[in-house]
């Protein structure tokens, strides 16, 4: 069992937009991997998301997962 | 139904240039996936377009991004 | 021997959520493998569990070893 | 129309030095999209050119640019 | 003839462990190469080895070369 | 003409410790190429090559411009 299990079923996704979103989820999951301790995650967020150089780490981790689930699905080249 | 499905229907576009526009795109529209509150994120836009490592930070998000768009569009080789 | 032969028997997963899993592992090992005294370890571990930005240095790690992870497995592909 | 029409036509160059050259100048394209403030920019220019923190963050923009370049031109195998 | 003759005479390991090591050995030679005083490196190492953030870079870079490892040894599939 | 054209005729290389001293060639010249003030740039050089941040930032950049010239070179497999 893994705390991924519900929300990585897989990487397939029926298009980029969901792809997208999928991107954000597993990037969201891992810090609370890392960090499982849910009040101290919420006392952090504000941190990240009023601070311009932390809103661009996240931004390029989800670049990063996005680049994998885009592989996967073949782009969604139809 | 997903904040992306408007600006991302599809990672396929006629040409480099527009890949690149839509790098740009989708890189700021996961800042507002992130931070969705439009104030919060209009008061820190000063903050990165006038500070040189926040837009270097910005610029390497759009190249990863764009990186998946190349690929998906088989580098637009003719 | 590596200290990796116990974690690291191979790349391939059964699904995409142990894939996660062995990413987290895998990082965590190579900090061990830099820093061998789990004393220090120890010491710096809330250090970056409650500071936002390095929570996210340790998101884009995983990150991009499940990358490698994901293509190591052709992405779960059915 | 896009500002990438005229720098970007196409990801294909003649040698391995013009990819890395049209690298720099779509590094560069981006940082003015983002910040589209002539003035601005100009101001900030001394600031990452004389800070070998922010240089080193511009390389590695052009790192990544490149790689996308060269897998576009086949490495420009013979 | 190259500092790299005798830790990389190839990219091909047994193992995915050993490609773990060979990572983490090129990284560090990486380093060597960049700052060849080895009285400095001696010095710098305790700066990295208890400070967060740095640990976090070094675990990026390893991340990075065991990328193209893993690729070059079609990730040790059976 | 470019300022590329001497040190990187190609990717090709005939070991695998030849294109790393390639990867660290072409990531210098990068930095000459955006700071093309060579005062400044002795100026700076102390700075990054004492300070392990910055050490480490180096090394990244190296990492990620080997990816590409290993890829290029189809990982010198035999």
């Amino acid at each position: 069992m893994s705390v991924y299990d519900e929300i990585l079923p897989s990487l397939i996704t029926a298009t980029p937009a969901e792809g997208r979103e999928l991107a954000i989820k597993i990037a969201r999951k891992t810090i609370a991997a890392i960090q499982p301790d849910a009040d101290i995650r919420t006392k952090l967020r504000p941190d990240y998301a009023e601070d311009t150089s932390k809103l661009m780490q996240a931004g390029q981790i989800v670049a990063i997962e996005f680049q994998t689930i885009a592989a996967a699905n073949n782009y969604w080249r139809k």
